[in-house]
């Protein structure tokens, strides 16, 4: 017999910290995005001039699986209990947002972290009051209470309570309203504040306010190059004080909504908008090495599958190939005869004569509607007769119009992210996360 | 500044092994297995009686994921090419089994591990000579190829090329045909022989050969209980000798085909089948630290999703409930009349009164059918009747009746299962595994 002492030293870590220096977190949740979709991405981001299938971000720092379901184990999470179990580590039923299934309300790993001396910032795509982002800074019943949470961000300052020191996403609407205006609100209290992507530069430091839309900012299909995701999340990071850890919440929020759209180009340049706000945040994390990062998605959205209909292919040269959104495309398609130059231009796909002639009609239903409502469920059918020709050309598979239930997966990189390997449930990703930020 | 030497020690392993004893190998292939198979199947298997949902085996042993395409990277994997790109490391065109894009022979895991002295054995619920195994221990330009693939298996022997000492699966009609009879052609070669389960206690050593069915064995739904890939797996660990290193291939073969079929609760129990034939695996390994298990699938099937067409929830108890494929069903429903009490006691499902007359009508064509084409055609349509109703149910959603793209999962335990970690190409599982195997 002899022993052979085989320590695997690539999984080993010699951590070299600044003695009583906690490590800073950044937890980043693309929504929406389930397996499918990393394995779509690698295919659409490959460089079709090699042999090789290149990988992605998400490929070199995967590390295992996260499991979704509500409280109630037959459902399938929605945004909102999903992103309360993944900050706060319990499961809550759909809706809730940084409550329990009793309604009351729980500590979030923000909160744990600013009460430990942590700096906090949040980035987002969507409105910074929507459900994600929310479930980290806001204790409410419902989701759908934007106006409330929008208040909340600014109350619990107040009311001395844990809060976040930068906010960059969208949202202007709930912010500027005609009862309330939070936003001079937020100055009052020392923030600054930027309206636009323009001004984003004028902000120096924390605390921050950066309210880029009145809702969700444009889909990233739509307005070209697509990195905003990179340029808030660089601008957080450049925010935050080098020499005091912080608590970084980054919400790849629309690969959702595309995929609640079933929108396959859409939802591909949401994955590239994310992949290049993480390599900026790897960037960091190489100059910052007691940093953690920990990349996961809240649930899948629309049942997408490569292939569909009985064909093994996926063409992602399709995909690649579409320069807008479904809803761009068919407003492109309303507002130009004929139509068609304009079709080929944005989607490169070619139609069969059959087909062009039922867009033709559709085309014809919408020009001719005497009524707005007619109008906008003839554009609705034209939008479907859109998605089902980018579909059938791409041989994409859809199965719903809502979330699907399926793990989702786990990638984290920097100081410990050994901890995240393997399977587990999306509380544990929390739970393990409070254990970093400590009692 | 202070250093601190964080080694992980989980991740870090102390091998004890015995001189000059090279690690056994135990792939196990669970085909069309995908990802939103494992999430389904942790709902299917819960207790519903507790809170928790407990894990199962693929969760604790979970440690990465595998891409699957084939050579021609916008092609989604058939079988074949994915398991020569499991088997020997390559990428090649779909059909392929054991040969390169151009057509020549590649050396398998099976074949290397022969070379080097290993035991070799093979264990699948389809055709032992269907396109999995086949790819282990075969080269031809065509799966289709059955007659061909089982002739080699034997003349490789004569040939004095590598060989299986084990063959334990369905497809007896290949090996006993009018113009060849390789079971006696095996058994003159020193085969012991069942042609039954029973038979299987009348083998006692390798070498052996056991056919179970004509073809695949009957699902495992369909004749209970669904332990039939764990009693073939425990023969062949007992038939291997324990001081000599083995290579063992086992295919969960059917998940696919139940996946084909878009049979949900069929897919199910080949999931049980698979789960409780790992759970003999970690016992040997316990017994036998020595031994390598990798376990993965070739692809996904049918585009499966927990959720469907907008319904936020997935009824495990429903799937649960159903006590027959939609094959057996159908047969089943056109033999009794009245059918609707067949229906309840198979699946536990309420129909409406809309869609019992539905049933009743395309039952009275199967029934009034003059020709058996017809009568096939009607009974085709009911099995697709019964499975929307299953789907509807249960909230499933599927998006072909074909492959489909993404990555699948990786699990591994044993010696040396940490190389297995993160996200990897289907080739390089091969790789791994050869180096453990060595030149």
């Amino acid at each position: 017999m002899r022993v052979v002492l085989a320590c695997y030293l690539m999984l080993c870590a010699l951590h070299v910290t600044a003695q009583n220096k906690p490590t800073s977190i950044i937890y980043v949740i693309g929504d929406g995005m389930g397996m499918e979709y990393l394995t779509a991405y690698r295919h659409f981001q490959d460089d079709p001039t090699t042999a090789a299938l290149e990988s992605t971000w998400f490929d070199r720092y995967l590390v295992g699986t996260a499991s979704t379901h509500p409280d109630d184990v037959t459902q399938v999470t929605d945004s909102a209990a999903s992103a309360t179990a993944l900050a706060a580590g319990i499961k809550t039923y759909n809706g809730a947002i940084g409550v329990d299934s009793q309604g009351r309300e729980v500590e979030t790993l923000l909160e744990r972290a600013k009460k430990r001396g942590y700096q906090t910032a949040m980035v987002a795509t969507s409105q910074i009051n929507h459900a994600t982002p929310a479930s980290f800074a806001a204790h409410i019943d419902s989701r759908q209470k934007y106006d409330e949470i929008a208040d909340q961000y600014l109350e619990r300052r107040y009311q001395g309570k844990p809060w976040v020191d930068i906010l960059l996403g969208g949202g202007k609407q709930y912010f500027e309203r005609d009862d309330r205006h939070l936003v001079d609100e937020f100055k009052a209290l020392g923030y600054q504040y930027a309206g636009d992507f323009a001004g984003l530069d004028t902000l120096t430091r924390a605390p921050a306010l950066a309210l880029l839309a009145d809702r969700g900012l444009p889909f990233a299909i739509d307005e070209p190059p697509a990195d905003r995701l990179r340029v808030l999340t660089r601008k957080a990071l450049e925010l935050l004080e080098a020499d005091k850890p912080f608590f970084l919440l980054v919400e790849a929020s629309q690969i959702d909504w595309c995929g609640h759209a079933n929108d396959i180009a859409c939802a591909m340049r949401e994955m590239a908008d994310a992949e290049v706000a993480l390599q900026a945040i790897e960037d960091y994390v190489g100059q910052h090495p007691q940093t953690l990062v920990v990349v996961t998605a809240d649930h899948s959205t629309g049942g997408l599958t490569m292939g569909a209909e009985g064909e093994y292919v996926w063409r992602a040269e399709v995909v690649r190939g579409i320069k807008a959104s479904a809803n761009t495309l068919a407003a492109a398609l309303v507002a130009q005869k004929p139509w068609y130059a304009t079709w080929q231009s944005i989607t490169g796909i070619e139609l069969t004569n059959e087909t062009k002639e039922r867009f033709s009609r559709r085309l014809d239903e919408v020009h001719s509607a005497e009524t707005e409502a007619v109008k906008n469920t003839a554009i609705t059918a034209l939008r479907a007769q859109v998605l089902a020709q980018i579909d059938r050309a791409s041989a994409t598979g859809w199965t719903t119009s809502g979330h699907t239930g399926g793990d989702v997966a786990v990638m984290a990189l920097g100081a410990g992210a050994q901890a995240f390997a393997g399977q587990q449930d999306n509380t544990e990703l929390a739970r393990k996360l409070f254990a970093v930020i400590g009692e």
